[in-house]
């Protein structure tokens, strides 16, 4: 392993995994991202429902990510056309112009990266076509990730547990490249939305069951309202192993420099809080618990690209020893 | 001369300038391509309506043609959505895009080039949103470039005149291409709807008299029934110089191998015919006047693309002579 690039997954959806993509990148790493099919949302539940086609929007993100320095291919793919008629990410056509005429989803977003020099694979968890749904803690049922993401209830409801409206298996490139990797990356990224829609998939607790990869968990640095109101940096890796398994984790990594109240503030009305964390609280897992300056510096509250791939390659280094 | 590439410029719009670039662009030619920009029909039409965009259509054509070997980009391009509310090429819908991101339709069309790999410039005629009309014979207008192809009348009627509903000036870049070049193609293509749109534009006739380019006309293969049913080879050049000015040809190049029977009755339903042409008719123009084998051996009667570059390198040879 010493002689070839480390190979690393990178399991998410969302802006999380845009922000892990883009720093890796830029490191000598063979890097593939398996991202969430739940979304439901925007331009993609729109295409979902008149396509009837696999959802584009988190691949979209994970491609823009992963591409070189093509910045007006990046621009153009999350470009938006806002005619009457043509309501639609320009990336998300393109994705579902690949597919067609490569003939399936997943050689569509191959070829897309090839298209957009991407600097890594991209691999849909799963190629079938399913809804996320939720139960929440009084006994109701949510359907779509949308709906989820943005709750219609006041957003005091925990959600109990997630699910698909059908069942779907794990996409047999995303199987591969979980079994060949050296080192898993999940998160950050929203929980319920982002996160947890990828280990539901029939077959991932096997696969990371079954991989002698080193798995790594990068928690998020704020809280968010309907989905994870409340929860300690050790709720979050608990709400993890249940979907996965215990100790799933040989790396938990929590940011520890919070950001100034006055950035902070900006948040008050979306109820977002910094995620708050207590070592004591992983004590009985075995995973070596981090505690690193992750977040930007300024602006938004989120995983400086940077500092986030820096943390990231000292643990490929402690692996490779 | 004899160092740098000769520029060619060819001047036209539809499958004509395609089968003109796809040759040419095989060989050591500086190419640019000057590009109808009447398109009023289908995708196109729906779009300018729309957005109140410049026309892609004829752009699209020649963008694929310039394409290099990215096989899958060109089909890309030329891809058809066809959602109910999605009735578009998604060529017109990445030129758009790219237009409004570059802040400009010249921009984005140069910026398409660059990420399709183009082997050479395309340039819109004019940067003017305009629209074509034709006034036939009895006096009547028709309005749109669509309208004037596909007729509504019986297609009897001749074309008297064409002409655009408002003002509009040569592109800057496109009079630049003309003032620098060693040869100018003009042709083949829809006569009245692909070739004369370029003419019409104000400037370039001046453009045409002052640039010290050999002029070539690349003769139909075909008439058209309803804009040039019943045209000798010679009308063809008489109308052209009309719209710029008497012995405006260097060059006037004729196929005269004609295809079996059998290929042409295929188009007797549409009421295409050879096109028949006699040397005695162009006896006092200063062209000369070259027949030569241009035409496919087998299927549609369209120019062949490797034997009408080998004549136009013919002609670059003896121009460099």
């Amino acid at each position: 392993m010493r002689n070839a690039w480390p190979k690393v997954v990178v399991i998410g959806g969302g802006t999380g995994i845009f922000s892990v993509l883009s720093g890796l990148k830029e490191h000598p790493v063979k890097l593939s991202a398996i991202v969430s099919m739940a979304d439901s949302g925007g331009s993609t539940g729109r295409l979902r429902e008149e396509f009837g086609v696999l959802p584009p929007g988190d691949i979209r993100m994970a491609l823009v990510a992963l591409s070189e320095s093509r910045r007006t291919l990046s621009e153009l793919f999350n470009y938006r056309f806002n005619g009457h008629s043509l309501n639609h990410s320009f990336g998300n056509l393109f994705l579902i112009a690949l597919a067609d005429l490569k003939g399936g989803f997943a050689a569509g977003v191959h070829e897309a990266a090839r298209i957009l020099g991407a600097r890594g694979r991209v691999l849909p968890v799963t190629l079938d076509n399913v809804h996320l749904m939720a139960e929440l803690e009084d006994g109701s049922i949510v359907k779509g990730e949308t709906n989820i993401d943005c709750p219609k209830h006041d957003g005091c409801l925990r959600i109990k547990r997630i699910f698909y409206d059908k069942p779907c298996v794990l996409n047999e490139e995303a199987r591969q490249a979980i079994n060949e990797a050296d080192l898993i990356v999940i998160g950050p990224g929203d929980l319920f939305t982002s996160i947890v829609p990828n280990l539901l998939v029939s077959g991932m607790k096997e696969a990371m069951k079954e991989t002698r990869a080193h798995k790594l968990y990068l928690c998020n640095l704020m809280t968010k309202f309907g989905e994870t109101h409340g929860f300690s940096g050790a709720d979050f890796v608990f709400e993890l192993e249940k979907y996965l398994f215990r100790d799933v984790f040989d790396w938990i990594i929590f940011n520890n420099v919070k950001p100034s109240l006055e950035r902070i503030q900006g948040y008050e009305r979306e109820k977002a809080e910094i995620v708050e964390y207590s070592l004591n609280d992983l004590k009985d897992r075995h995973a070596q618990v981090w505690e690193r300056d992750l977040s930007r510096s300024a602006g938004f509250v989120r995983h400086d690209i940077e500092k986030t791939a820096a943390v990231l390659m000292e643990v490929i280094n402690q692996i490779n020893g």
